[in-house]
């Protein structure tokens, strides 16, 4: 089984390391090999994406993503900024589905913005679509205005588009993992207002007469983002297009307060896929050793489980990250008084240590 | 001064009656026209927005707008919906630039999803682009896909754009409400992934230079959604296109926990303005005359500070809002222990007798 490590920028390495210490410790017949993406990428070969980095996930039953993105790259031209080695990364290998859970530990419950009696055991999954959408429709790009409010005017414009076959992809995943969960599917659109939304939720009623042992209902993306805050306990599966998606897994994630547990998946249709955490690169900690590990080392299990077939291990892992909450142990981010501060370091070999 | 008065479906009657009411004792020369809007007026008229309740409000200094819409028009075609009426007055009558507060009154602190401290004496003002982006950009429909993942499928597709002056003119609108206030904007878009958050973001530069002293900065939305939740008093402006703007803005308002409060303006460049409350036309409780008629009272004071040039007027009813608050006066969605649960009907009153 071969696992592309890319750790990227920011606090990128000191979490992917710690991921790999974990990995190592399974005693399973993984074959790693890192390569640069990103800023530092960019900065060794003039490329966010590197063809040598591309070649060698695309090689790889399964790629462990840090984070990308720094400040200081935010004056390259588009092209060459850190995060469209990711953007790169999904619609090269075809990554459409993308598994963002927000789930709240018990432990951390205080972490959160929200009264504890609305977050204390959340856990949703929002399912987001990640190669189709206004993330890579064309036409885009910049011109002179013809129509609109101000014709001769320079303009910028990009294309949302969804297919009926990228809708049903999508739906079937969003269904089948409601079939393991609680049976209900909430599928988020704007089809009140949007041509592509109207589709999005055909589709999603079409495909769910497949699936009669799933409840489905949708609401509107305003809305969603709405009863997210109100009373997000009510949601199980979410499923939704790209942007809609970008905007409310970020959300969600948010609202758990404890961002730095969270993991991803995105995977494609040969189970090939993608893990990172749900955070960023944190260029403001980076180096300091005091980043959290575990939203790394949790999608390290969701890739034994989802693409490298090793439930029992992915197991092992969530259960070691539950007794190290248990054990008091806390990164800077979910620290609270009375708990053991800790860092990076010390939370992976705590991981271990409780494997 | 001449107010059309657009009352509308569900709640709508019942709230904008009280509106009136107080709009009646204040005094002023102010001419009133009813006219029928949204599900009513497809009912009546055949649609949603009939061109005599068009023309009145193009020929009103003011526009007060109680919301449209119910479950029972969802299955008709999409230019007969309830809703496009309200998207036919934003594009008629050019009303690009949205004003939504997201106020935590004193008194309604525990009425949000948000722990106290985090909530309390919040003031944010999102100004969102109105006219533009992809709610009005063409082309739009469904065709058969000719490139993309599935050539030869059917899909639908909508158009995102923004022109230069379109960005330039919500930018001003932004900068000049930052300077009335704490003399920051943040302007939030995805610069990262979208051409036309990247010309957003340069317009918003290039005009920021003429306001020296308002501070601007950037945030993309994903981040933002979550910076609402984890630390929403660090906003002050918040300026965004229209898809971006619909999100934020009820995240917004939700996240105060009383959204039954809180009102809107849109308003065109000669000062003509539209006011509805934030909420919907929520059917459910329609007719029992336990609707929240606050946030629409409230819209009829933006109106004549906005619009009809009437600030102590304006000021006049927003005090006496507070006044019935602090009275203990609360309808249904705002009801705590200890406070005193009204009617629509006598909420309405308070405020008059407040007055
Ligand atoms: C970095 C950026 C392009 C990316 C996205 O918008 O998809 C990120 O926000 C995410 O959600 O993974
Ligand atoms: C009714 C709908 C078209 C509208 C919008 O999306 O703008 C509403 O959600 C709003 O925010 O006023």
């Amino acid at each position: 089984m071969k696992i592309a490590i890319l750790p990227g920028d920011g606090i990128g390495t000191e979490i992917v390391a710690e991921a790999v210490k974990v990995l190592k410790v399974l005693d399973l017949p993984l074959e790693m090999e890192t390569a640069l993406v990103g800023g530092c990428a960019f900065e060794a070969h003039g490329h966010p994406l590197p063809e040598s980095t591309l070649k060698l996930a695309m090689a790889s039953d399964a790629v462990l993503f840090g984070a990308v993105g720094d400040w200081k790259y935010d004056k390259l031209d588009r092209p060459l900024r850190p995060e469209q080695a990711i953007l790169g990364l999904r619609k090269n290998m075809g990554l459409f589905a993308n598994f963002r859970p927000a789930i709240c530990y018990e432990q951390l419950v205080n972490a959160s913005s929200l009264k504890p009696e609305l977050i204390a055991g959340l856990d949703i999954l929002i399912i987001r679509e990640l190669t189709g959408d206004i993330y890579f429709g064309q036409p885009r790009g910049r011109r002179i205005a013809t129509d609109g409010h101000f014709p001769g005017a320079e303009e910028a414009f990009d294309t949302m588009r969804y297919s009926r076959p990228e809708i049903e992809r999508i739906a079937h995943v969003a269904f089948q993992a409601a079939q393991k969960r609680s049976k209900r599917v909430t599928s988020v659109d704007k089809n009140n207002v949007l041509e592509t939304s109207q589709l999005w939720k055909d589709v999603m009623v079409e495909i769910g007469k497949q699936y009669p042992d799933v409840e489905l209902d949708h609401m509107l993306v305003d809305n969603a983002a709405m009863q997210l805050v109100k009373a997000p306990k009510k949601f199980d599966v979410l499923v939704t297009g790209n942007m809609f998606g970008d905007i409310l897994s970020d959300e969600a994630s948010m609202l758990t307060g404890s961002i730095g547990m969270l993991p991803s998946a995105s995977l494609n249709s040969r189970g090939q896929g993608l893990y990172e955490p749900s955070h960023g690169s944190a260029p403001d900690i980076a180096g300091k050793g005091i980043a959290n590990p575990l939203a790394t080392i949790l999608s390290a299990a969701m890739m034994l489980r989802f693409s490298l077939n090793q439930e029992a291990a992915a197991l092992r892992i969530e259960a070691a990250v539950k007794k190290v909450l248990e054990q008091g142990l806390r990164t800077a981010d979910i620290y609270s008084e009375g708990t053991q501060k800790v860092s990076t370091l010390e939370m992976g070999n705590a991981v271990v240590r409780a494997l």
